[in-house]
């Protein structure tokens, strides 16, 4: 374990304003940090039974120094834990610790664990302390920074939740080392994001030395950090998503269909690789729509495909429904304002762009042209 | 119905602010009213079985005046129907319409389904409008006032929801004429607890028009605003309930174990009559531990009889656990800051304040006292 200084990113939300930490042997300092911060608080803690197996004791280690004994809460992992019969046995579990207002809800796991989590933080007593430890790439990249919280409805992805800013965020770059490889480029399809969205420097500093930040040197947690400045930005200038942080949805779109139409299997498709494809189709659609050169998109699917990501729709194992269902389940998409068709385009790598009134008729033709039996049969 | 108009409360809270209407035939304003304040809104209603018999085709009408065809959600009444699974439906009910955040989620009920219904309205996409329409007097004068929304655990009421202020309020005066007298007398009684907390002119007002406040006349809409005023003066000082806001919760540390040691059973105490018997307990206790003069006490015990409503524990019907078993109900219920007992106290009508660490022996001794089984011994 490294004694590295961790690197600070604040996001700055006035009273809601908070620290995200990152570097190595943070959960052994996590006490130190959280009690700084929340003095004589009682805790605890949510995660699933991987992220339990590989760094529970570790963190348990690190609360204690700060004198801190939580109590425990572990779920099964997996995107079918953003379920309100989850929500309600974490709701459950806070209660039955007896904790008050002013004590903490930790989530140490992935993304899965930060929603669910957080979400239910929000909501017992109507809203506690909540500090988010994110053990995937993707939750350290993404979803621990903006306070979003929430769980799947059958009718959609989070589309029940609330907006809770936790009060510390703590991104442990060593707890990675454990995660499967496929989370881990998963969360690099997010990260990525945030170049193509408005930092094509990032993109292009990515592009050279994306193997250090798999390999996890001092260049991981750069690009870690990176990311949170750039999620943070966003958020701080749009909080509660009436506008610009539309942006953080680029590939979402495209992403969240592929997500559906694959029924959340996460053997077939988990989130980022959703995202991965769903920015490359972005990237294409948008130089189909003479908005961007194909040079861009060609761009961005070559690093996608480079660092072993899927990029396109037949890269996904088993059969897809055909256009018109994905046009469908885009329509259902929360994205949808009035009935007109919002998606994140592009003018090339780093220019994104929220385009309002896409015509259905448009994305229908593009779908059936990406299509893997289109392509086949083409 | 009358054309009288109405009078307006205005909800002092910055960017959240928002009007209070009271009067008569405001169901039939409301398309218009709602849809000056949100332009070109969809709307779901949410109510109950008995309030959806009695007034959902007036209100629909008055929609329609206003072009709005509501998606109608209806639920069974009473206590129980502020659960995780009525929540879920409610949710689902929303989303089900295609409901976008713009949107607005209608409660038309009592304090049951405007918790629940703003509980759902708080978290489906992470928050839609919202319009309180409350059909019992306990909604009109406390719960469609103040921005707290939520559900009961089986670990205790409220414990579960968010703060989300409705963008308007309809307290149409005229739609109490069919609520049960007894839920009339239950929602008299928080009324009358503004009287008892820091408007003693109130209290003295209400016991020489009591009367008229039941039979209809225009005191009943004089006295719903005032009691809107003087919730939503707390509200405006202490929206997050960090302070002094606790004082809306006299009578409520001794109704709440009431209600619970009555399994929330309807059929023997509502809430209102819980906090009723517990606004009497607050002044005895208060005056037994000599912080007010007996008078009050008895002064308090008065009025509540004279209106009808419970006001000690033997007019419960059936047996109570004993002292030790309510006082277990009182600390768990969650005002208990780090272990110690907050009860709202009395110097006399009209002066109440907030007591933190009052000591569980005193309370336990009042309890034995005031229990009806050592009442009938002694
Ligand atoms: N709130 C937001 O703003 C936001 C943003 C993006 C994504 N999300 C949500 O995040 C979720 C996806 O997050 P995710 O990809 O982290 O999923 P996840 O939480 O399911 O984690 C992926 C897998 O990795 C395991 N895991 C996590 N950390 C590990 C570790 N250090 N070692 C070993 N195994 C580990 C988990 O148990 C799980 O099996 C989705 O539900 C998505 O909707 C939310
Ligand atoms: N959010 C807050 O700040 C707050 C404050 C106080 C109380 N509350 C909550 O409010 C609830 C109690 O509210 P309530 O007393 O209105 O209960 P309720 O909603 O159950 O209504 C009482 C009964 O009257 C019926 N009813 C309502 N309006 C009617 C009408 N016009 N005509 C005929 N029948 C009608 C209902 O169907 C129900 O049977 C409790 O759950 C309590 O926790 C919340
Ligand atoms: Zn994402
Ligand atoms: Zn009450």
């Amino acid at each position: 374990m490294s004694t590295d200084q961790p690197v600070t990113v604040e996001v700055g939300l006035g009273d809601r304003a908070y620290d995200i930490l990152i570097g190595s042997g943070l959960l052994l300092r996590a006490g130190e940090e959280i009690s700084r911060r929340l003095p004589g608080t009682r805790a605890a803690v949510v995660t699933d039974e991987n992220v339990a197996a590989a760094h529970l004791d570790t963190l348990k280690a690190g609360l204690e120094k700060g004198g801190i004994q939580p109590t425990v809460i572990t779920m099964p992992p997996g995107e079918k834990t953003k379920s309100f019969a989850h929500l309600e046995a974490v709701v459950d579990g806070i209660l039955a610790a007896r904790l008050e207002r002013g004590d903490v809800v930790i989530a140490l796991g992935g993304g899965v664990i930060g929603d669910l989590t957080g979400f239910a933080a929000g909501i017992v007593r109507r809203g506690m302390n909540f500090v988010q430890i994110p053990t995937s790439l993707l939750a350290q990249v993404d979803s621990s920074v903006g306070g979003k919280t929430g769980i799947n409805s059958p009718r959609g992805k989070n589309l029940v939740g609330v907006f809770l800013q936790p009060k510390l965020v703590l991104a442990d770059t060593e707890v990675l080392d454990t995660l499967p490889v496929r989370e881990f480029r998963a969360g690099y399809a997010e990260l990525a994001k945030y170049g193509l969205i408005d930092r094509p420097d990032l993109f292009a500093w990515l592009e050279a030395n994306w193997e250090k930040v798999f390999a996890g040197g001092p260049e991981r947690a750069q690009a870690i950090a990176e990311a949170c400045r750039a999620k943070a930005d966003v958020v701080a200038r749009d909080e509660f998503e009436t506008g610009d942080r539309a942006l953080l949805n680029l590939g979402h779109t495209f992403g969240h269909a592929l997500e559906a139409a694959t029924q959340y299997d996460g053997a077939r498709l988990v989130h980022g690789e959703g995202v991965a494809i769903g920015m490359a189709l972005a990237h294409r659609f948008s130089s189909r729509l003479n908005l961007a050169s194909p040079d861009d998109a060609a761009r961005v699917e070559a690093h996608l495909s480079a660092v072993g990501l899927p990029w396109r729709m037949s890269d996904i194992p088993g059969d897809l429904p055909d256009a018109e269902a994905l046009l469908a389940f885009i329509t259902q998409d929360k994205k949808v304002s009035r009935g007109a068709l919002t998606f994140i385009l592009t003018r090339g790598v780093g220019q994104a762009f929220i385009a309002k009134d896409v015509p259905a008729s448009e994305v229908l033709s593009f779908l059936r042209e990406s299509h893997p039996v289109s392509r086949k049969a083409g």
